[in-house]
């Protein structure tokens, strides 16, 4: 996509300089992920097995992700993977314990993962940083593998993804997805992508170009251009998706994205869902989406207004996506609600590429 | 506080029969708070001091936490707890791992803690019971010693805050907070809580009487009458309290209650803080208050409408709480968000003893 300086933005643009059309800068890097999962799999692999490689050798009792904003739903996605893919007990840690009250917490049998797209979170560095003089295996997952968090740890993954444009990540969410997931099934290979996975792997790329290709998310913007708030929910493997939907439609169209895994919706939040509130509701067709079955019941009574991404529901408007493994699901299911948002965004005369109040490298101790 | 029923019920009242004024019962929970906390102190100090013995013995590698709902807030208290007092990583673990997709992780070094006030929740059970068999050591913590939670971890902690009259839980969750926050200091005194830190702790049921004696949030109500969304931030330890505050008002008063720890507010939310969207910022005078300050900042540029709970911030609206240690300041600065949360769903007509959708014990697998 060309930028066109000057030419024809829109009245209204905030001119805050990232792109000529607002939203043009979000519309490459989402149209770009498909060329982004094609470059880890075939120039990559060998790079995260030799990470895979390492931590295999070592053999963590338990993995630590710690992560803010987007990255930390790539992080949720990748605790999933390591207790399922792995065996092997897997949570997200608090940076503010280590990096605000001095926390030193023993983590000598621990693999400690860093995942940010900039490498430039000082909290997250931090946390490596202690982590590795604990003795803990250290990993950073980044985007820039020139930065403080990639010097940081003993080993780094660079997920690849080329300069984004957006303030909001995009491609290198998803990029960070799929990085984590080559990693993780590569640890279960002992540092060689199984040739079954890679073949199942590679079918994502394709996979993607078709759910990119189709309009049914885009053509929802309008039923939501004067929603204030919206909840999105998941299960599982989707419950990422759930979390980075929100965030997403929260940072370019400043609307309330309440993200709840299903199980801890019925635990209280189920209160607020009327016919006001829309839902979009992530359902796979696994044991992940099985369980959002009661979920959509629980709705139901309530009245909510629900949109499903996966899954066709009978009575339920239905963004389709591809019928994958539940484990590959989250890397094609975010890519309609990015597109949503982006829509959303433009539909409410905003600008996705520069939202208020945000700088692309967050910095926080 | 008698029950009256049949006499004085307002008109509009939904008759689900819970108690005879609406939001009866969960004034008289809230109300009960000191009381719940003396008791813990006083008759629980001991039982809980055994379960902190074996604990201190079996000397876990790290502990994964697992609840639901406000009891997730309560695990996430102990989360820092354990990392910040005892130097063990911890971490939440996400149930459907185990229990949807039959993860097996090898636990065998760690504590596991189920959390829940009823004690009912399956889910939890499954992994406290996946947990023991793959060698880890188990503890439930539950208002219920009868519960199949008790029953299926090897210790138990009953935190004895006696029958819980309104759906949404007020005295459960601060006896929760009380009984890990005990849990916690006794492991550090090996099996004792330390003299020093029970004086600390005698101080709280006064404090928290002096707390709710103060109208100051009660009389905000009126100010959240027609909001339909509400940002609830805090960092660090006041963060769970963050949390909680935003699921009590979901569940109460139907808004959406949008928690986020400081630092992630900076990461892509801050985006949709305007003056339209009124924030609720828990504000410690320790470590975690101080990262606050350029929270504050910048939701300042963005023309909020913040109301800080503890610490007074010139220029802002302030609902006072007593200036204690930051790791105490949960169980205080919560009470008068549990009564700013029963005030407002008064003022909106709504009976916050048993809000539209919710039971009181949540299945879920």
């Amino acid at each position: 996509m060309t930028e066109q300086v000057g030419t024809t933005r829109p009245a209204g643009a905030t001119g805050e300089g990232v792109s000529a059309h607002r939203g043009s800068g979000m519309a490459a890097d989402i149209e770009e992920q498909p060329g982004v999962y094609a470059e880890l799999l075939d120039n990559h692999a060998g790079a995260i097995g030799e990470v895979a490689a390492a931590i295999a050798r070592k053999k963590p009792r338990h993995v630590i992700f710690t992560a803010r904003g987007t990255s930390d739903h790539a992080a949720l996605y990748a605790a999933y993977l390591t207790e399922i893919r792995l065996g092997i007990p897997a949570g997200l840690a608090s940076p503010s314990a280590i990096t605000v009250y001095g926390a030193r917490p023993d983590m000598k049998d621990a693999l400690v993962v860093g995942v940010s797209q900039s490498g430039g979170s000082p909290d997250i560095g931090e946390v490596l940083r202690v982590a590795r003089e604990s003795g803990a295996q250290t990993l950073a997952v980044t985007n820039n593998p020139a930065s403080p968090l990639a010097a940081a740890a003993e080993l780094h993954i660079d997920v690849s993804a080329g300069h984004e444009r957006a303030v909001a990540a995009t491609k290198t969410y998803t990029a960070e997805l799929l990085a984590l997931l080559m990693l993780v099934e590569s640890i279960r290979g002992e540092g060689t992508l199984p040739a079954s996975e890679r073949a199942e792997l590679g079918k994502l790329p394709e996979l993607a170009r078709a759910v990119l290709a189709d309009d049914t998310a885009v053509e929802l913007a309008p039923r939501y251009r004067f929603a204030e708030r919206l909840i999105t929910t998941g299960r599982g493997y989707a419950y990422p998706t759930a979390r980075e939907a929100a965030l997403k439609l929260m940072e370019t169209s400043y609307l309330s994205g309440l993200a709840f895994s299903g199980a801890d919706l019925l635990h209280g939040p189920l209160a607020m869902a009327d016919p006001d509130v829309p839902v979009l509701a992530v359902v796979g067709n696994g044991p992940g989406g099985q369980t959002m079955r009661e979920v959509l019941g629980r709705l139901g009574e309530r009245r909510a207004d629900v949109v499903t991404i996966g899954a066709d529901v009978p009575g339920v408007v239905n963004v389709p996506t591809p019928d994958v493994d539940e484990r590959y699901a989250p890397l094609l299911d975010i890519l309609p609600l990015q597109r949503l948002a982006l829509a959303l965004a433009l539909t409410r005369g905003e600008n996705p590429d520069a939202p208020r109040g945000l700088k692309k490298v967050t910095e926080t101790l």
